[in-house]
């Protein structure tokens, strides 16, 4: 069962309630139209990973959907609130924290603002080990319209995530585990709930790609904060655009996330593509030093 | 306040319940992914207009989502107990009636479903008398990727509105009532919440327009019931592609929906257009025929 911590100004340190009862009203409109934002984040140790950065993406997405932002001085004692109802019923486990934020009930005019922090799914450790079989997938944007259209709300983490939800279902009904967006121009995007990540060795000198993020995707933290450190040891750094070709001609591909962190792709629409157990250690390795 | 009645096998006529207070567990994914379908119609003294016609969009919908839908039989009862009940409240006022779904609590793999009814707001009169001015806003997809995309969901009413709702939102801003989406390859599609239909009036010969389905649009059911209503006093019938120009040039243009019915457009982009009285009056007519 997840924790569950109300941002609440009746409670300082946020109102802890039963996340087996109801506690959302139907007419939220989160609930009725997607409307509002989250963040997910690893804690270890109760300690919530990247939180400054996950807070200041959220508010970024907060204000392209015209929300009002609660401070971060609202959501941390809240989130450990709720890191410590987690440790008293789960002992020393990691935790997914999720930070929830909608509109509110519709009319109200007041944001619903909440904490969920729940056990890690088994699913993470395993894709982490195993890889994934990955399918392109249209995303139907092309990769420049970001920036002409804002209404189209890309680069925010809306809790809009049907289509999210939708594409993984596919490649799950077409004997894939994940997916990887292209652009209708034909650029590699992001994944449904992830970044992706090239690896690229030649003459000994090693590259870390990524998408560029003016192509519509959302700014990976993971992805940000393993290039900040693969820098400091040593790799190179680069940017899209990325052709799907790049994908099958890297020396490693990954998808990487707050939760699942670093999981190799190992195929790519049915067609091998080489893992290499050293870059994905030595980049494990480097995600492991993000806090 | 609106009235609940949520599909409950343990209550046969639907479980009615307070809006007032939570009903929703906050780990729904109708809350937190925007992962389910709805509905939204007019109810004339107790009886829901269209009811055949949304329940069988709502089919395609959650189909779409690979969502289990409850039968006719079980959605129509609980509607009969909205109604009632928002008959003891608001006497013979039409009502909203709102029809929901989702995936339900996550880990739980049974859906949430629920019939909400509520006063029509004072707006969609408003509009229907003054009418609308619109932007035309880029949907940032092609005419052609609903086919192709399946995974994009195009003509499926899902709970992820976070992009139509801020593309109201920007219209707002920039001065505009509603918005009509664009394609990418510069076709009409439709409206955020409405289907968008034209007039064009020929040596006699009247003529209704609207875009084609296979634009990725969602089926307009007052739009097809109009249509139906206006083939037999006389009208020709086409279906898009549809340029912009089109919009310009026409005799008369309409955002048609449920609740709001038939609302006349006045301008484009600030400029103006022919607001045909008669015709409005006319189309309006038929749309009430519509039950």
């Amino acid at each position: 069962m997840s924790v569950l911590v109300f941002l609440d100004t009746a409670f300082p340190a946020g109102r802890v309630a039963d996340a087996s009862v109801p506690q959302l009203l139907a007419t939220d409109l989160g609930a009725t139209r997607g409307d509002g934002v989250f963040e997910s984040m690893l804690a270890v140790d109760g300690h919530p990973r990247k939180l400054a950065s996950h807070l200041a993406r959220m508010a970024g997405s907060a204000a392209a959907l015209r929300l009002e932002f609660p401070p971060p001085e609202r959501w941390e004692p809240a989130i450990r609130t709720a890191l410590a109802e987690f440790a008293r019923v789960y002992g020393d486990q990691q935790a997914v924290v999720k930070l929830l934020l909608t509109r509110g009930p519709e009319g109200a005019g007041q944001p619903t603002a909440w904490v969920q922090a729940s056990p890690v799914p088994p699913s993470a450790a395993e894709q982490r080990r195993t890889g994934l079989d990955v399918l392109l997938l249209d995303r139907g944007y092309d990769s420049t319209v970001a920036e002409r259209a804002p209404w189209l709300l890309l680069g925010s983490k809306t809790l809009s995530y049907a289509v999210n939800m939708a594409s993984i279902r596919y490649a799950h009904e077409h004997g894939a585990d994940d997916v990887i967006f292209t652009s209708s121009d034909g650029l590699v995007l992001e994944g449904p709930t992830s970044t992706v990540v090239l690896a690229e060795v030649k003459d000994g000198v090693k590259t870390l790609l990524t998408p560029e993020l003016e192509s519509g995707i959302l700014p990976g933290t993971t992805q940000s904060a393993l290039f900040d450190a693969a820098a400091k040891s040593g790799w190179q750094l680069g940017y899209g655009p990325l052709q799907p070709d790049r994908l099958h001609q890297a020396d490693g591909v990954w998808l990487v996330s707050s939760i699942r962190l670093l999981a190799p792709v190992r195929s790519i629409d049915g067609k091998a593509i080489p893992v290499s157990r050293e870059l994905t250690a030595e980049l494990a390795a480097l995600v492991e030093t993000v806090l």
